[in-house]
């Protein structure tokens, strides 16, 4: 069956059905009404709010992903951003335009994606919008959620260093591999493949691209700036830097890289490091403490001004973004 | 120039400046980080939220309406869920996809009309998302706001009488309108044009469809149950009594009409009753009270069961939904 058979309205209740009446705390009334009705942020917590598009043909390819998992990377992505604030994910909200012709199945296994994902991060789902697409698939997600010691970008000191909580690049990795394969893997389903590299070797890089499970690390009580990589090592720095008015120096040789990525990108002719700095969708965190030894994996320096990369044999370099820019492609 | 030229980035820092820093109670931090930090629904108060698609070919069309207008009533039809709810809107969240190959200035306009229309509802913006869309232009707006005294849709008993904060149909109205005159309307420069109708006629219909404002109605103390005209009179009826466990007979002669409306309903050969039933987008209230006297207009009465429309000559006959619905494309 397919949603113009099936119709809005039933849609809408078969999504406030799988929601289910669960009684969470601050949820005073969710789905099925004008607005949610919430209490997020009382007494020492502040309130916190983020939001992501995904869109077909830019951020996702049905070619190679199955619609459950974009439903959970969405939510993850949305996810990552409160945990880059030092918060807690409570209550989301989820937008999705689809075509008419679009199977009511495919639809529905799209909310099993963000269902599941929801109940692993422990938020709820407490509104959205769905309508009809001429252009494909489109998706949308904001989460508010709650935090008491937030983490700004903007807090780095010339002199702190730099950490970031995990390898980088296994997901641009996965991408590429995914290219390679081209056709969905139903990870989720415990489904696999052995080509072209052993499963043990893939399955790592592609659940990171395809369905990311953001691990909450805490951060060092000391973290002075922090932020989620989100667009690439290279052009978050950046960003990070801006927001504090400092600079910074990366130690190339400090970059972790997973064993399994250095694999992947051996057979797939890729320069690991390059996809460690560039690469996008990690969804570790990159944040900043005073001293060497906050925790996480120490990848730099913050100096007062200029974006710096030392290679493996000390020569220092400027750099510049690097990294997913929208509009330009690059 | 084009987004493309332009860069995600200097387009972000364009949002960011426009935005300005304005000291907004409650708003902590805004945009630039990962999550806006807020405030909102402390105290008595509770936080409100709400989400709205708009996407190019079902909600717009862009032959007939300009940048500025899309951004502003993208605003509107979030605002009005807030006040369907008794609330008050402060923070608003706007995730745009635009092709790389969209102007800067039909961008920036479109930002110009989100930005001039929270101004007048007394929000600001504090988030959002920028990306390239390979499909049409994809707008979407999340509004968290905060209420004391919350009015769900559920409230509704038999007895109570049904009303209307003001006249229905002018949308759609104009809607239809706007397809005859085929190109847009520069309203909010105070563009102006008198064919195929006197401007005094067409204007108010024109800008109720292209960039409604909706007025903060306060609703009666006593309203027993509320929500916003969206999709149509009927359909939202059916909407509000299917939340309260009730019926509805609706009296049509008891159902506003402007003088506008129905000379234009008049011109377009055009049932100016059937647009007030079942045309979309007026974001007026529905509400239910006790008595016949609690404000606004009264067009009916809640009963016990089944959704009934007495005509004028008195004959009551039954109706089903009758509105926009998405999939179906009635």
């Amino acid at each position: 069956m397919r949603l113009r058979e099936l119709g809005e309205q039933a849609l809408l209740d078969w999504i406030r059905r799988r929601a289910g009446r669960k009684r969470t705390k601050g949820l005073l009334l969710g789905i099925g009404d004008d607005a949610a009705v919430l209490r997020v942020g009382t007494g020492k917590k502040k309130a916190l709010a983020t939001s992501d598009m995904m869109l077909e043909g830019v951020h996702f390819d049905l070619c190679c992903q199955t619609p459950y998992q974009l439903g959970f990377k969405l939510v993850s992505v949305n996810v990552s951003d409160i945990y880059a604030m030092g918060g807690q994910p409570r209550f989301a909200f989820f937008e999705i335009g689809a075509p008419s012709d679009t199977p009511v199945e495919f639809t529905k296994q799209i909310f099993e994606g963000v269902f599941d994902a929801l109940d692993l991060y422990k938020a709820v789902l407490a509104g959205g919008d769905v309508c009809a697409s001429r252009s494909g698939l489109v998706l949308n997600m904001s989460v508010i959620g709650e935090g008491e010691k937030i983490i700004k970008r903007s807090g780095a000191r010339v002199g702190d260093s730099l950490y970031v909580t995990g390898p980088l690049g296994d997901s641009a990795c996965g991408l590429a591999l995914m290219k390679k394969i081209g056709k969905p893997v139903n990870i989720e389903k415990k489904g696999k493949i052995n080509e072209p590299l052993p499963w043990e070797v893939m399955k790592p890089l592609l659940e990171r691209h395809l369905m990311p499970f953001v691990k909450r690390k805490k951060p060092p009580q000391r973290a002075t700036a922090m932020m989620d990589i989100s667009d690439g090592l290279l052009i978050d720095a950046i960003r990070l830097c801006k927001e504090s008015a400092v600079g910074v120096k990366i130690y190339e040789a400090g970059i972790p890289v997973s064993p399994q990525m250095r694999e992947a990108a051996r057979f797939l002719g890729a320069d690991a490091l390059m996809l460690a700095k560039t690469g996008g969708e990690d969804y570790e965190l990159l944040y900043t403490a005073a001293g060497t030894k906050a925790g996480g994996t120490l990848i730099g320096e913050i100096i007062e001004s200029g974006y710096y990369i030392a290679g493996p044999s000390g020569a220092v370099r400027k750099f510049r973004s690097g990294g997913y820019e929208h509009f330009s492609g690059t």
